[in-house]
């Protein structure tokens, strides 16, 4: 089976967007035992649009298309495959439906400019969209399945997902069963992963292994596609002894055996421990906080985050001494202990964990470079601060980097605990 | 001219990686005046990677192509050149000697894996590669010039800027001048952008117009392709009216002329202002705080977030009385007021801002749905706590909205003060 996607879009012809909607799609095509065979992008031009239509028609047997289904006139993607197939287009009664309903449910009048995501090729089926305004649709052109989902990443995941996978494997019988297992590392470069896993391809021959880094975490997969023959207890077993293999390989910087992020582990243990977290940050300027509160159900866990960038704030928010500044600096193990005892004390949290440290661009020294972090940490049986020193310059990543490593001090303790 | 881009590597087509590559070239080629038209991403498979290569020789004057120039036996680029142009590889000796010097140069013996590198079509002029050691080539397969760079984003980087581009300006003479601008887009919704500027094609007929939404914001581009005849003033004087147009359209939902973020708006206002901004955040979770800090210098007008999502924190650390939130929730516009008069207090900021909502996926009720925000602010001339009901169910663009909303709300406050 030939499987091509075809992501559309002025600005991934121009370089302005990365075509992250392609990877995502192969990655999941993949876990459902589909390999593509190429992936293009193309810009906003009807007739280059359609004549690549054509093209992949002749050849492919399911394409996946995304982008182009809004309602602006740079929007062609339904004009094109009208083109590509003969076809003219038509209002969709079951999209116009579908759209209204959409705009009804949240009380807004429908700008007239949106009927036009209405008008679909007459021979396409329409697939409705429940996270926006733009609806699908499914065309054979030629001899070829054509899925046609929107660019916005989050409308075309959660449409791909409920509708289009869910198709495909129906209208193509057969596929193989994959398995997968995700894990979560922190605290390794890639090429160390990569290196202390060198044996797996001879150990494990069935599996294959892959890392994608998700900075500063690294997430090791297995992908065995299983055999309908030897049947799913065997690829299961396989699955166990890979997965035994890594942890033993990786040691404690795996960090999560079932791929989670660093703070969903970390509210996953303080659930289980019914505790709660409190936090001082000054470097990660909220990153922390926004981090912590992006798991739904944190509110039970989560208490507070002082984001004491200005050193009276922390003096008087969190009531770290003037004299441990003055002497040390912000930037001080003392200071972050000071600051990760204060927050504690004011929420009534079982742990504080703090933050200080330079993200840079600016403010590093000889002695405190740019990637410097002080992380403090005060709870049952511990209160701690540690001066940290990294060796990048994005103030992004710097920022990143010091949240998941202050959420790791508090994860460790959580587990020894 | 028809330019693509071809993209080759496993990791590409089973989403184990994005191809950023393709993003910095066509970026690089549009400043260079240079469009593409299309871009594909293709596995390590030869005879694929021949017949594709094949294909695009047939319709284009230029390509680009990336990777598969390693030494392991799954980079195949220079193989398939070799199949696609009717060529055989041979022992190219001006690429041995390049790579030879760049182990000699670092101390290192050369793997004899390496000496594959240096097997390049015979009809190829050697690219040398100045930070590793994959030499690149270019080779006319029919009528069309092919650039082979490698994969490694760091070497091609520096083998497009200082070989490729140098020769595409050289053999393509006459390249046009691009300008671009971008403004940003608050308060509407892609659609209603749309509408209101469907006049602009009509109107401004050399400027290309392309829309990106980057949720909550919409930014708007314009792209001009100056005619070298007509030269860069009347290039200029376009581009100018094609801003002015839509300002005019777009009137004050229009927050950045220059393309800015929110938070980076806002630190420009607050910078120019000479004032400083306090958040209290709760159901945006520390968000505003790290959009803020994300902007290098905001440690100059960012002075502290309290993170409150626990009603007691909002009591203890803000001084918000005990019976406003009694009455009437933590959601509240009364709550939210003295949430930011609070955090305004304590910090000894110009400004106060402040949060509470329920950003789902729980938390909602009849009266206050998910998806509904109070924000507050406190700042020189104005006190206000207002009640806004957004009917979005994910809890990610919740948060986003709502910070967003936050932040505009100051910037409207700093632009008419």
């Amino acid at each position: 089976m030939n499987v091509e996607i075809l992501s559309t879009g002025e600005e991934l012809v121009t370089g302005a967007l990365t075509d992250t909607n392609a990877t995502w799609l192969a990655a999941r095509l993949l876990e459902a035992g589909i390999r593509i065979d190429r992936q293009t992008c193309v810009g906003d031009d009807e007739s280059r649009l359609a004549r690549i239509m054509t093209e992949m028609a002749g050849r492919a047997d399911l394409v996946l298309v995304t982008g182009g289904l809004g309602p602006t006139s740079d929007d062609l993607s339904a004009q094109a495959a009208a083109r590509a197939s003969g076809d003219s287009l038509v209002l969709n009664g079951e999209a116009l439906v579908s759209m209204t309903s959409f705009f009804q449910k949240r009380g807004w009048a429908m700008p007239q400019a949106n009927i036009k995501q209405a008008m679909l090729p007459s021979r396409a089926t329409m697939i409705e969209n429940c996270a926006g305004t733009a609806p699908g649709f499914l065309l054979e052109i030629g001899q070829c399945l054509f899925f046609f989902m929107p660019g916005v990443p989050m409308e075309m995941k959660s449409m791909f997902q409920s509708q289009v996978l869910p198709r495909i494997r129906e209208q193509f019988q057969g596929l193989t069963k994959v398995l997968t297992s995700r894990m979560t590392v922190f605290g390794l470069p890639e090429s160390e992963v990569g290196a202390r896993l060198a044996e797996f391809p001879g150990r494990f021959p069935g599996i294959s292994l892959g890392f994608r880094a998700s900075f500063p975490l690294i997430e090791v997969k297995c992908l065995l596609v299983s055999d309908p023959e030897t049947g799913q207890d065997a690829a299961g077993q396989a699955m166990d002894g890979a997965r035994a293999f890594i942890q033993e390989k990786l040691g404690a910087k795996l960090f999560s055996d079932k791929g989670l992020t660093m703070e969903e582990e970390v509210g996953r243990l303080l659930t289980l421990c019914r505790q709660r977290v409190a936090v001082a940050e000054s470097c990660t300027g909220g990153l922390i906080a926004s981090m912590l509160t992006d798991v739904a159900g944190s509110s039970d866990y989560f208490l507070l985050s002082a984001v004491t960038y200005s050193n009276d704030a922390k003096i008087k928010l969190l009531g770290v001494c003037p004299e441990t500044i003055a002497q040390n600096g912000a930037v001080h193990e003392k200071t972050a202990l000071e600051m990760a005892m204060g927050v504690r004390k004011i929420s009534g949290a079982d742990w504080g964990i703090s933050t200080s440290g330079i993200a840079g661009p600016g403010g590093g020294s000889p002695e405190k470079p740019v990637g410097t972090v002080c992380i403090g940490i005060d709870g049952p049986g511990v209160s701690m601060g540690k001066l940290y020193r990294f060796s990048f310059e994005d103030r992004a990543m710097n920022k990143k980097l010091f949240a998941v490593m202050a959420m790791d001090v508090l994860r460790k303790n959580l587990v020894q605990g």
